[in-house]
């Protein structure tokens, strides 16, 4: 949800939420800020930083706050955070914020076991930070990121009808974006086209982000198919991180370096430098030097042949 | 180039030849032949089972005419082999092989240092090929592999223009099917789409198949593309074998297990079993020990909502 008209996709980095809550080590909060700052210097436009959840629950996550605030001070950077709950929207209201995304899962046996809530019991959180950031926060965006619409572990299928009742019923309640995520990588670029260009036909220009996860290694290409239905923010992963408890060995996120090279090989400015962002992996590297780190661009370069997309 | 019509995406596995020739280690062909059985019993219509070299160049690959022999017992596999050369033709043809793939460089110097042949060179070697196939071999089919057609590690970028000259040259000398190659896995969604749609409008039905590698993660991305204008034939490797010289680290071949996977996840059918093809992997992991094998879907398995295309 950046402002800036230089640039063509917006890719937004989760790393340090999605990435850093799967993992059971907690990255210190300094090295947390100067990767943070160093993922801005790579031209990063906006960063979820965190999540806001109770630290005996997620302990990784304890230093959103201050996170937050230190990503505040970053210039060209839309800091969102996660919020599972009221109690949550009003401590990141309160660090400042400016977007907040609440997960809401369409599979109901996926969010009873992910929130222990009923769809019905989501509808009412939902409401809840609705009506607190209209009266106290109005200047803070909620997006509700509609989790599972494209399977469950639990649920197996989960409908497209299922999703954009959902979809719909957020609309209704008065958050400002619907994002989609494929939470367990069984999206497939059929399913992808048909969801996006559905919600698109039915929320406007509420329908938001794409947030694909690469357990299949289908991530890239539900990337494409999304593009190709006129998706224009996706959410990925420096490094891939944050694997995948469901598939032992694959990654989690979207690559970020990977994402950010397809884009601009298609000539769609993302106004991210990708050498400056591999070099944003040493942070993760240096604090976390025993996970995993995924993506090809980081091996391989860019290769003789690639051009920015400005440079086109 | 199968002729069932009960698929609709040929898989043409090129792990025994494009995996097995870059990898220092020989795989006994007692070995190669249970694999090749595996891929085959796996649903695997097309195999190309090496390549016809020097045995003093690539000893990796000095039982090919043995492989072309077995192969030619299973059911359901056209068998295809890799020749460089007239000389290497001689030996395919007498093999029994039911088509060769010659390997075009679009870039002179990259055909320089790889076969070292100029354009003019190579064009009437490819001539030579195509007099003793008509004459001797009529039920041959011959196809030219173009490479480096999305760039080149050494000439850099490749134009459109070079490469649909080459196509265009390769097609009046009586090559039965042109296809593309991403050598160094330089190509990206819009490349590859403007490249194949233009190959379709000036060759026809002699537009042949794309190979792609997966060297900067693009790999799915651009079977999407290709798919989107219209190709119906690609090569992968199993467990992605093969690396890349240019890219440690870095995978080389798109991995058939992934590829399979998109395709049906698609609705289209490739008579391939995902089960039976990832357990054709214990084959490899048998021989080469210490060889990493990529892909994400035999970690990950298909997942809950996965349904084959023929099912659907």
């Amino acid at each position: 949800m950046s402002s800036q008209k230089d640039i063509d996709i917006l890719v937004s980095e989760v790393g340090p939420r999605d990435g850093l809550q799967s993992i059971k080590q907690t990255m210190p909060t300094d090295m947390k800020k100067m990767w943070i700052s160093a993922l801005s210097e790579a031209g990063v436009r906006e960063i979820e930083v965190g999540s806001f959840v109770p630290p005996k629950l997620l302990p990784q996550m304890a230093d959103c706050a201050d996170l937050v605030q230190h990503a505040l001070t970053l210039e060209n950077v839309f800091v969102t955070a996660l919020v599972p709950n009221l109690r949550g929207a009003e401590s990141a209201f309160k660090s400042g914020v400016q977007k907040i995304t609440i997960p809401v899962s369409v599979s109901e046996p996926h969010s009873l076991s992910n929130v222990r809530k009923t769809h019905e019991q989501m509808y009412s959180e939902v409401a809840s930070i609705i009506a607190l950031r209209n009266e106290q926060y109005p200047n803070v965006l909620v997006e509700a990121g509609l989790s599972t619409v494209f399977g469950c572990t639990i649920q197996g299928v989960v409908t497209e009808q299922e999703s954009l009742f959902m979809a719909n019923k957020m609309a209704a309640l008065g958050v400002d974006e619907v994002g989609l995520a494929d939470t367990v990588g069984y999206a497939t670029p059929l399913q992808v086209k048909s969801l996006f260009k559905q919600l698109k036909i039915e929320l406007g220009n509420i329908a938001g982000s794409a947030h694909f996860h690469n357990t299949r290694g289908q991530g890239l290409a539900n990337v494409l198919a999304a593009y190709e239905v006129g998706v224009t923010t996706f959410d990925a992963s420096q490094g891939g991180i944050g694997g995948c408890p469901y598939a032992p060995g694959a990654s989690g996120n979207i690559v970020t370096e990977d994402l950010v090279f397809l884009l601009e090989s298609m000539g769609l400015r993302t106004g991210i430098d990708i050498e400056k962002l591999v070099a944003a992996r040493e942070w993760l590297k240096k604090a976390l030097p025993n996970e995993p780190l995924y993506g090809f661009i980081p091996d391989a370069g860019v290769g003789k042949a690639f051009k920015y997309a400005k440079d086109m």
